[in-house]
């Protein structure tokens, strides 16, 4: 029997302008799993541990993102799948798109490598289909290429990986609430002024610019979400506390993460990341929520192996 | 006296998904002007050639934005400009943003560099303000900083210089019928569907990349305009047969220069530039119709001094 053990790392979706096409990948949080080849063909969720999830293949992410890279590669072999979940569901920090993402980039593995990282988004995004009805990429893309990534378009599919300056923390908070995903559509407009619309490209390629040139500073004045969080950050306790915390103790920006609650706060450097968190903590304290706070460098790797 | 002869270079804003803030800069096609430091205060308009254009200083977009230049400085110097317009008025492909980039540099030059190409521009946007009302700086900012650029945001003013892969070339044809600037804006929406605002950041963060990396194939797959073009393009004849003979003929893209008439193709190489222009004229020859056809090399320079 060949088996990985692998970490399988949460992602920041959206990064303010870039609302459904950037994201990146954390490195200090992250489920692990251990795919394995058996002799017996066919799919089998084996183990789940840290969240209740279906264990039937069809119902269950990872089990849907095998099927279809094994079903596009044409081979009836036999994987098993345990899952030791540590990325909250419902969190904003990609965690079914680190299932899906983990478990065919380990089953590619175990096979030879078929398939390139990027190739590997598609069958990924199966995953995310079945766990929110829309087959997005914004988090699956940069756990499987880390880093920052770029869904240019999406029919065809072009996703690309962008460059991650060295320098880059993420503070990420998760309060525990839990935000209907129905909710969290709704309060979103299907029209949009062009004035913003213009506004928000400006920023979008602002914030490419600032990735490729390492300019910091450039970074930060390109994360601004015009269009999408002003009409989300109501569903986010003291969001807006939070993100002038954030910033007036030095991080670069601040926004939601994925379609929230979780709020990441970028940071040059993991000393001013770390006294975001502890401002943030602060804040959040106070509202007798619960809440998990996470510091990670930018993951420009991806998902890795784990002895 | 001291005096400057300079090469004012036109200029493609809008780059087809760059709407409003992206450019750059061409190298064959540009007005002359020469400008001189005088003993007696004031500016004047000493000369024009080549085009029908006022000589009040208060009127004209280099006068104007020589005045704002002044004005910031504090100082009560003497300017003589003369301008040899070359590129027409009305063509899409930044003849206003030549004359008041151009002059602002000279001066600048002539006064000891007080600002920095990027300072220059709003005072260049001034002379565009005169010209069509509106203070944009998609036209300006190329022509004072070269290569390809990006309008970040307007409050507070953000241009950014992208980098310029050397082997860049645009063939552009000006059909000179007049499209007034009152019937290109009135086919523009001011509310747009959220997926086509989304599809299109998504191809301005893949132009930028594409810039970055230098991939060819990219910058050409991002050339894509889901929000103007397809409402813009019916006021230009004969504009989809250009834009398809262009792509059958290897450019990476086509689109709309300005908000037009005039027609860019951006390519790779000069050999498939001129291809392009060659068939881009036998469609224009068959319509009846006066046009233009320039070849150039992007301009990573700008305005530049002529001996």
């Amino acid at each position: 029997m060949d088996s990985l053990k692998i970490f399988a790392p949460a992602t920041v979706a959206n990064l303010s302008c870039g609302f459904d096409v950037m994201g990146c990948c954390l490195d200090t949080v992250g489920d692990e799993m251990i795919i394995s080849k058996v002799a017996e063909p066919g799919i089998k969720i084996t183990k789940i541990e840290g969240a209740d999830l279906p264990m039937e293949t069809h119902k269950n992410v990872a089990g849907v993102a095998v099927e279809a890279l094994l079903q596009k590669l044409g081979k009836d072999v036999g994987i098993h799948i345990e899952i030791y979940k540590k990325i909250k569901a419902g969190s904003g920090i990609g965690s079914s798109a680190a299932s899906s993402a983990g478990a065919v980039w380990a089953v590619n593995k175990l096979l030879g490598s078929p398939f390139s990282p990027t190739e590997l988004i598609s069958f990924a995004m199966e995953g995310e289909k079945l766990a929110s009805g829309n087959a997005h990429a914004d988090n699956v893309a940069p756990a499987l290429l880390g880093g920052f990534t770029l869904v240019r378009s999406y029919s065809p599919l072009d996703v690309l990986k962008l460059n991650t300056p060295q320098d880059l923390f993420m503070t990420v908070i998760h309060p525990q609430i839990e935000v209907k995903t129905s909710d969290s559509r709704s309060v979103i407009k299907h029209t949009v002024p062009l004035t913003k619309a213009i506004h928000q490209w400006g920023n979008v390629g602002g914030l490419v610019t600032g990735l490729f040139t390492e300019n910091y500073e450039l970074i930060g004045r390109s994360l601004e979400d015009v269009i999408i969080e002003p009409l989300r950050s109501i569903l986010i306790p003291e969001f807006q506390t939070v993100k002038e915390a954030a910033l007036s103790n030095g991080a670069l920006g601040a926004g939601i993460s994925g379609s929230g609650p979780s709020i990441f706060s970028l940071c040059k450097g993991i000393d001013t990341a770390q006294k975001v968190a502890s401002e943030i903590e602060k804040i959040y304290t106070k509202t007798g929520l619960d809440f998990d706070i996470h510091v990670s460098k930018i993951n420009d790797q991806g998902i890795r192996i784990l002895n």
